[in-house]
């Protein structure tokens, strides 16, 4: 809710207390009635856990987005089913208009009239033209000429496809599998820690984490409430190495005298958004990740990352992110 | 109007009401001399309901944005049409330099010089080249080098046409198809729905609604009035769902103590903004809708989208989005 | 200054007051020394009046910014001779390497050694490749796939200028070629009127405007000064039609009591900063403007750009930016 | 630290001192332990002085990021390897499927079985196509089916490159090779110099500088700390010619006092963060700079850029950047 509204509902005269508090509530965008799925609100890989039904075909296919979001081998893959299902399909029709009229330089066509028709149609559509093999009548021409066209679209496609796939922002930001209920100075923090895998630069990281359980209302129903949990630090320029996220749990927290039992039984999930820049290509970055009550470790902390030796440059090993050791709480 | 501009005239010795109250109206672009139109401000495609008339033959064709911006049969007609035209001007051209000196390797001719100049010029501009027709003379070859480029030239348009098409921001965001005004809490209030049709998520959404109406002056003469409607909740971190954006109507609500024969007699319009990042590719999108007092019910409440069961994941139905039911005012 | 400077500077004890005044003089980037130039400080197309010298040959080149910003007959015709002069090039290395090692399919050759190798080349180049000339040694069979590699190269930049050129944020707003001194409500107003000269939609402008003028220092010596000029409106969330940007001349302003002799004496300027969102791509769009103390008509206020008659959609007429009328000031 | 997180530990009873003192410190990404390193926090080209170790193999690849950072020599280098391996593969695996499927129109093949295979391919790979080299079995017309298919991606695979390393927003910003620590006022200031290398306008520059210095704990134990500097000014609209940004050594600066010795034994480094807007495609550019405590240098002014005359446009020369010249210290 922002200021303004905020103002115009404080100088009411408090004519409707429901509405104000309503107002005054700030749930995320879950609603309240999410109580006994019993199950993630976000995926690990940061989508949500709803399922879309009905709406228009063309909706639910969402064809360039999933082309852009599946992983590389599908998408290959799926390059050359098309590739393979078009020059079948014009195969065919060349064989509709007669594959005689298509002219081979040198007749003896070893591979049979389908064939002569497919490598004619795959070199049509590539734009590579031998023209050991060429069109000889007017129907077989002008399917060519539609083909090539079809050809430069085709590539136009998997360029811009190709080119969407890799300049997509993405932040390479990988989180410990679990979160620690460490010590933290003279009291104890819910700490998570997050790594740039990547040699690109991040600058201007922000950090936010809510938590969301399922509290009793007065008269005893359940329902899910929202926090919004402070951090030590949710914003850093540079992130040149590890960053160690900590909620430090003094009294104002939601998590103060809380016990692992606590979390479960209001099926605890800290929701965790993470804001960057990437400076290659000065792009905005985000990403999500959940931690669900069990998975959060107690009475552990995280051990360094760097060499012990303090060389230069500093090196940063990766693969300690999710080493944690024993470290009895405050 | 900014803050700066605000206190600049605060600080004034009120020197002249008339400029500070001007300063202080604070219209949203569409002036106030708009009374007797009766039609919509913004179209329920989010365009402007102005047309423009005279300036340049470039900005009024606006090409680009045409082509970006029309549907995709309108779209691949015009590569039709254009390509085909091409070849017929090209065609044309090899005509005149003389059909004679396109060499064909097998000189039947079936389909006579025009179409033999038609298919080399197709088989050119898509740079295909078979070869089985070639040019044979200084004039051709030259014009056939120049067809080359310009379809080297064509295709790059293509590829950026269809890249520009495909990555365009936008926000498949579906609206209420009416808005209702249905009993809120211990209120009424004033609400429309939306939902994401698309599995991309949305996260960081905004909304602002605003309401348009004439107003006669203290002299009696109508002027058109706009007010910023506040909102039960105008942003939320994620839209995993649908969302009941609702307006409160309060003692402060301009709204308050309105009757559907007062909006219809000042031609309320309803206009409504939203923003969001679409975090595929981190755009930001943003989309308008307006509802007129024509399109409010009165006394309805929208029926809940989700399936009764709280099964997991939740399944959204997109075709519930205009349903209602009937819910006596408060 | 941003405010978190302000605050330290007010927190400190005033020790050095010179610093203070420095801190708060808040120039806008073109310094305070430019007193004699008598030359505008911003081209009417928004670029600044400074040339520089020297530096790196890359840096003066500056190919692709000046690729994507000339204008689209000399991007053409570049890209005609950069054509030309490859084949020529590539045509002489041909030369070189015997240009009877390209054999022709018909070796009549009417035009010479020099021409097959250009066309040769053309079609190298360009990938179109008939094969009625073709490479018939280790040499030219090399020098031809160099070739055809830098083809597609070459395509792929034009490819990439020309999505450039045409995907470029611009905002198509026209200024008034000046800027008129009008009578607005009981004072006068600064006023200069902007259109969007195309159908795209512009959303949330932006205007700021800037006076610049030379005044004397205490001790007598000129100094450029910079004012920020107060608007009746800086902002609005739709731009359908015209906006006549009004700066009220009230006694805050820097221009009360002027007359334009005191203007033409103090080479005053106005700077004009539009920003705003074009919908179409949801790009930033920005524009620079400058009025000079000539281009300011005194007692004229401009005539309205609309149709007389209300009808429905509303018909706005570009060519009436530039009218004016007589307006005797307040 | 964002105000909400203030707002909420101020608010607290002060339970936890400690807490309080670590959210309030405010590094900037570096943390607190590099002490003994004795080396840059960031290098001269704005990258971070870290590096990392393990990770997966295409994290530690990086490939899209790399061919777009690196230069256009190695870059280019890299594409024609890339093709001659490409080639140099196809041609064995066409070898494996026999030679002599491939049929040349002139088979007296002066340069044997391999190269013809090797200019088969870039003729394929191309799309360039003569068909003076033909496929002339099943098994060679599939493979070169799939090798022009794979040569479409490719080229798209460039076009996509290309374009992004040309778009990549980069600030052309060059910094004098030193700050100088200069009378100022009736202060002394450390100042450096900023340019814009290329005719492009740049607007809305925002400078911001840091200190970072080790300093000892109560206890005696070293730890680094930061600085934010404040400037005289961190933020101009236009950027037409160069910059002198200025830290007013007031006695409310940490540098206050200081002398050379102070600098060099607390390992001094300033690190300076420049954002601007380039308005050719309207994109945020940023840029790192950082002056180790031996790149300032002490009673030195620089020397104006301009040339002495006041002529119009005014001449800015690039190459005086670094210039400077004696001035004792207040």
């Amino acid at each position: 809710m922002n200021t303004a509204n905020q103002r115009l509902f404080n100088q009411t005269n408090k004519e409707s207390k429901l509405v104000e508090q309503e107002v005054r509530r700030d749930d995320i965008g879950f609603g309240t009635k999410l109580t006994d799925s019993r199950s993630r609100l976000i995926n690990q890989d940061g989508t949500f856990n709803v399922v879309r039904v009905n709406g228009t075909l063309w909706d639910r296919l969402n064809i360039y987005n999933r082309l852009i979001t599946m992983g590389w081998v599908q998408f290959l893959s799926w390059l050359l089913v098309f590739y393979l299902t078009a020059n079948t399909l014009f195969a065919g029709v060349y064989m509709l208009a007669g594959a005689d009229t298509l002219k081979a330089a040198d007749e003896k066509e070893l591979y049979g009239p389908f064939w002569k028709c497919f490598f004619f149609s795959s070199q049509t559509l590539t734009t590579v033209g031998y023209g050991h093999i060429s069109p000889d009548s007017f129907l077989t021409s002008s399917i060519a000429a539609f083909e090539s066209m079809m050809g430069l679209l085709a590539f136009a496609l998997a360029t811009g496809l190709l080119y969407g796939r890799f300049s997509r922002p993405m932040a390479h930001i990988r989180f410990s599998k679990q979160a620690v209920l460490a010590p933290y100075l003279d009291v104890n923090g819910l700490m998570f820690r997050i790594i740039n895998t990547r040699s690109n630069q991040l600058i201007n990281l922000e950090v936010s984490v809510s938590m969301s359980r399922v509290e009793p209302k007065p008269d005893g129903t359940p329902f899910r409430k929202y926090y919004a949990l402070s951090l030590e630090r949710n914003k850093v320029s540079f992130f040149p190495a590890n960053w160690t996220v900590v909620h430090p749990i003094i009294e104002q927290s939601p998590l103060y005298g809380c016990t692992p039992d606590d979390l479960e039984q209001s099926d605890a999930e800290f929701l965790v958004t993470v804001q960057a820049l990437d400076d290659t290509f000065i792009q905005n970055v985000y990403t999500r990740f959940s931690y669900r009550f069990n998975e959060v470790k107690w009475g552990q902390k995280f051990r360094p990352m760097f060499d012990g030796n303090q060389q230069s440059p500093i090196r940063l090993d990766l693969d300690k992110l999710d080493e944690t050791e024993d470290a009895p709480l405050n």
